[in-house]
């Protein structure tokens, strides 16, 4: 039997959208969105071979026709379902630097993938998002999930486009929940206060190498999914998620 | 089979104590504190017609003795079981006045019923929680959750005495996370951002009387087990729970 | 020519008190709190050698009774001046230790000396203040100045009792500033987010012993003077101050 | 004779800019930057008139090239002095709608005026802040001031654009705050936290109409000045101002 609802994941690849692509792909057909195909090919397949459904599409999210794009894509292709939730865990360029030595375009990098793709992102899945309030999803309220990090909340020395885009995401999270929330649209805004455990940061050490020290990415799904569950009556809208021994 | 593991939850009535118990005691015997028996009477036969196990004490936490006594009779009778979880969901008197008609006293019994009993609960339950992070629970980490409110993180006129309480309370909180986070126990402290629907709160005219703007004890309660079931590598310490029709 | 206004200042000892209370002197005649008459004696002849007035009083804040009473006292002897501005510096115990090894007592200590002190403090002028409103004093509103810590707004692991303390003064000072504020008091919070230059610190190994690592208590109370002279269109609620090397 | 220090002023108009521009140049010549001439003529004749030293360049701050060549001019013609003080208080483009109204573009003008203009004249004034460190200026140490507002920390409904581009720029003004308050310079953020009272709000019924109600922009100048002032032992970073009858 066909969902009828489904789920979008923006920004995927080997740690938390991966992850959060997988757990909703437990209860909903999943669109991928990331730049490139080579970053949800893998997990597609791993979504259908695990019985699930699963199609990616390559959009660059801080393009807004490309964004428009894609959910005309999906409206051709699952016209019949409605969304149950959305995810925006896409982020822009990282650059740890000395002031001095970053560059306007480092800073514009940072907004492209974050407060930007975000706004595009949000325009195209919040009609549709609205749309599912009437009857809404079996799971919990129609939601958008909005992947923060420390930095969202701090601007700490040498971090400062990364921590311009982030608190900027933080500002549009906000807006977004006092805008929508009251319309029935759960909006969270989540902020992942450590080292996430995925290939790329596997030599890290982090908190001296004790274990469950960097986050688990599929813990990071977990929450979201929960996220996702709550009761209208009882919305969470900043999480914090950090490892045990983090320093806070 | 006797289970292995048991929960507290100290400050239990007609709201989300009684909600967080039912569900704690879903998987763990449960002993319920509350100054007086009528407060936890009908809970424990709720929770006993339910096939869970229920103790209730009378024991005022603003009263180191009484907590002390209260946890000597609990391993007098439970001996045998670790802790899972212990929640603290008293709160202090409550006074709405313009600052020149409060009195001392009233900022005393804010103290008293909310960071005062706070820490002596802390201190009593947080040896029994180390105890038991070699051999973890079964759903979750050793876990502490403290009930906060709106008044946790904003001073609001006519609010100062409930607010100080609070405030200490949230303090309290911040410090055990950071003591105890490393050490293994997750220490959660919620904001509980609106009017719970409990009979005493029946009449009152919240976000103009739409459906569900008012907080459900049963929501809040499984918001609690969700944090009594987050992975170590992903602690929340700070959660808000707001209805989503809810100003903020 | 007498001054038509006097000030106050509770908690002076050899540090921010003092500094306080010889800046205020420059322009107001000055009473001084303390619990025991060697912490102000010296400040008095001070101030008087220096063509200022000043007088203290032996009153524990956290005693009703006291305030009252050095209330009384002022009134008989400058019961011809009005209220300009009074600052809150006295604090609670402090202790530096492992939570399992606080007591009680320690709590309450913190509580005695700062946020009930502060209720007292607070009862006892804010109706003086008010009654500048219409009048006011020649360089500023009416001001109430709350001095406030980094405990008083992060509960740090081994600061249980003193942050509890200053969260619950943190959270009066804001109703205070929420209810008096739009009757024409100015009532401000500061965080002194750093180590304060004073004898007893004369030691201490702060950021690296660089020059101004620690905060000047004349920095401050020129800050604090500063405060009572904003303009009522702009007035600040919380003030940071800290080391331009201090780390945050 | 000559000064041997100067200020600057990027987003000069009628209302803080103004203000903080003569208030400094009762002190250092000033350099006023805006888009157009016709913002900054007046102020400049102003200056003159009052016995003060200005010069206005035309000049968008969110143009690297544009801010470089003011730099330059300024070099050209006042290579003998060095910067004591550099405010940034532009701004991006405001929109109050909701969010499915607003458009990618407004999301970038926003950004354009706010962060981005503040990274460039940051980038800008840094070097020559720094190079004054070593022999301050005589009133104060080297300073950067930031205006900031609600939005900068609030992401209220239907201020999304606003409040991410304010967010970024408060997240630019914490990471140079730590990056550079080590070295000597103050850089410091304001929250105006009001409506300021400048002609274009003239009609605006704010507050009821008390007096007062809106934020004297000359008060805002004179809290400008203050930071410059500020003792490098006890730095303020972040400073709100609201009228005393603001909600908040």
């Amino acid at each position: 039997m066909a969902s009828k609802f489904f789920a979008i994941v923006a920004g995927v690849g080997a740690g938390t959208g991966r992850s959060v692509a997988l757990r909703f792909a437990q209860a909903y057909p999943v669109v991928l969105l990331a730049r490139k195909p080579e970053s949800y090919t893998d997990i597609v397949a791993e979504i259908s071979a695990a019985g699930g459904q699963a199609m990616g599409i390559a959009a660059d999210t801080s393009d807004t026709q490309a964004v428009a794009s894609a959910l005309d894509e999906i409206k051709k292709l699952w016209g019949d379902k409605k969304l149950a939730a959305a995810i925006y865990n896409a982020s822009g360029g990282f650059s740890r630097k000395p002031f001095l030595e970053l560059t306007l375009d480092e800073l514009d990098q940072s907004f492209a993938g974050s407060p930007r793709g975000l706004f595009n992102f949000s325009q195209a899945v919040l009609p549709f998002l609205l749309a599912s309030v009437p009857e809404p999803p079996p799971h919990g309220p129609p939601t958008l999930i909005i992947t923060g990090a420390t930095a969202s909340v701090r601007g700490s020395a040498r971090f400062a486009t990364f921590a311009a885009g982030k608190f900027a995401v933080r500002a549009l999270a906000q807006s977004l929940a006092r805008e929508f929330g009251p319309q029935g649209v759960h909006v969270a805004h989540t902020i992942i206060d450590g080292v996430i455990d995925i290939p790329r940061t596997k030599g890290f050490n982090v908190n001296d190498g004790k274990p469950d020290g960097k986050i688990s990415p599929d813990a990071i799904a977990e929450n979201y999914w929960y996220l996702h569950r709550q009761h209208r009556s009882s919305f969470t809208h900043e999480l914090d998620l950090r490892p045990y021994v983090e320093q806070f």
